[in-house]
């Protein structure tokens, strides 16, 4: 199936922004946290690493321990407390991830098979809860109360997103506040912490641990809902994630609930038997596609990921200009105008 | 079905072992940790507090927070951290329940129906995953590096544990040293770290965090080898438990590890086809059980439950006497004679 939505006309001209830059500035901590992260993954139960480095060498961006390490970047940060605390958010994600792909009986992420899909449901939760008991040991190691606070925080809130997004979930009746909410819990939350964390580890008066956080929620915020948008726009060749998979899922995401409001009576009937009662047939993906693009759904979900984009570039102003903070800037770009 | 085993044989006579004067002990700390289990598993997501309260509120015997505080009392701790501690490690314990229901398709716990069959696994997985969040908040504001590291070691382990024991399921060739190490990491370790809190929170010497470590291990040892063998003698009005679970599982506890090993080769292809292949008919528990019997193994697996409720009781042998050791004392001899 091939849904296009031409996503360039919401774009200046210009190279592509990209990740590579960051990713190129903190090269050889990215190293070590990646040898970190194989090391604290190991254990003498081998289906352990296995599955673990299936989801994790799977490769994804590593883009919220690349996030860490580029604030602390940006603070100046000489040790090596941010290794740690960067494998110890990506375990975090990790654990999230494989939890989330049970819950959501989803078999492709990022253009392989799932673990549930790969060694069944049963292992996927077990290994989460393993990964997660990892994160919280590599953070204990880092010494810092604040820190543990910071990110225990975080880890209950994502969990009380994701049991929000389970209870409205095929609900088309969704209101933007509580999608929204939803999204800050379930994936802005641990942006927000990753960057601060930059600036803790730092030693960094309370005005930059507050800018660099208010810097992740809002780049996280227009991450996922660009993720939203590519989902009715990609293809599993250039998002590694099959296009339609939140459709299929019945996943009221912002493009669904501002075209459901904006539907006349027939239209809403539509989100209801596709999206409430998941009773779905050939053409309805393109028909979902189709009725967002009338009302401008995915064009004004990427006109809220660029206010909140405008943020998380506005809250580095304090922080003097360098390539560091250009690198950062360009995440932010990339985290808009992503197709993969 | 009534599958009667005589335990009685295996006991003394006098009045029967209770938990109730460790209870009675401890009864006002008690009240406070049950209010703050109750106050810390609240969330405006409605949906945690009801799954969460489903499986809490339903009692259980609070075995593990009990325990934490007889050893602090035992210790002659007078602060208040044993009470947000009890109810970290209840937590702990209930997010192991959830998952470990959904991991194994239990119907019913205690005599309840099980959370994943009440509100299907989805919610079980995520509000086990807030509930060891909230435990980490809990150890968090307690403070301490210490108790963070021995929590957080113990949850790794126990989630090793939890994997271990999916790969060695349905497997008849498990060893009985394959199957010690299971329950050691699944069941034991969480009573060594409830029991060696008391005397980190009261600040003891070495020598009594090491003796009520070693305390709960055996105690906890004991306490899974008693239920392995009450899975196949007691009936759910006893246990709350469904006898037989275990079997209908293909669970490989120590009376099938013992039987199989002591059986003959018509036996092993029963044991292969109930346990591994799970082709059960009308009977086959019944003979089951008998098998068990024929070999000593159900006798045989209280018998290394008495072993380890010994070195339990010895490693009590440093602290004074007093009602609160002989209240510990009388909770080994309940994990071993139990019939609930």
């Amino acid at each position: 199936m091939a849904i296009v939505v031409n996503l360039d006309d919401q774009r200046g001209g210009g190279p592509e922004p990209s990740l590579e830059p960051l990713q190129d500035l903190v090269a050889d901590d990215l190293a070590l946290v990646n040898k970190l992260i194989l090391r604290q993954m190991d254990s003498p139960v081998a289906l352990i690493p296995q599955l673990a480095g299936h989801i994790i060498a799977a490769g994804g961006k590593r883009l919220r321990p690349t996030l860490l390490l580029g604030a602390a970047k940006l603070c100046g940060y000489g040790g090596e407390r941010h290794l740690g605390l960067a494998a110890a958010v990506e375990f975090i994600h990790t654990a999230t991830l494989l939890h989330d792909d049970v819950v959501d009986d989803s078999d492709r992420r990022r253009g392989l098979s799932t673990a549930n899909t790969l060694w069944g449901n049963k292992p996927s939760v077990l290994v989460g809860d393993f990964l997660f008991s990892r994160s919280f040991q590599l953070m204990v190691s880092d010494g810092s109360l604040e820190v543990l606070a910071i990110l225990s925080d975080t880890s209950a809130v994502i969990a009380e997103g994701e049991v929000m997004q389970l209870v409205t979930a095929n609900d088309t009746s969704t209101s933007e506040a509580a999608y929204l909410e939803v999204i800050i819990a379930k994936t802005a939350r641990l942006f927000a912490a990753a960057t601060r964390l930059g600036a803790v580890v730092a030693d960094r008066p309370k005005v930059e641990e507050e800018a660099l956080e208010a810097f992740g929620l809002n780049l996280g915020i227009a991450f996922q809902l660009t993720d939203d948008v590519l989902d009715y726009a990609a293809d599993s060749t250039t998002m590694g994630k099959d296009a339609g998979d939140d459709f299929r899922e019945g996943k009221v995401t912002l493009p669904v609930v501002l075209a459901f409001r904006r539907g006349d009576a027939g239209e809403q009937a539509f989100w209801r038997r596709t999206v409430e009662d998941l009773d779905q047939r050939d053409g309805d993906l393109a028909r979902a596609a189709a009725l967002m693009e009338g009302h401008g759904a995915l064009s004004d979900t990427l006109a809220r990921a660029r206010h909140y984009t405008q943020l998380a570039r506005d809250s580095l102003d304090i922080f003097a200009a360098g390539k560091t903070k250009d690198a950062l800037l360009e995440v932010v770009a990339f985290c808009a105008a992503r197709t993969h």
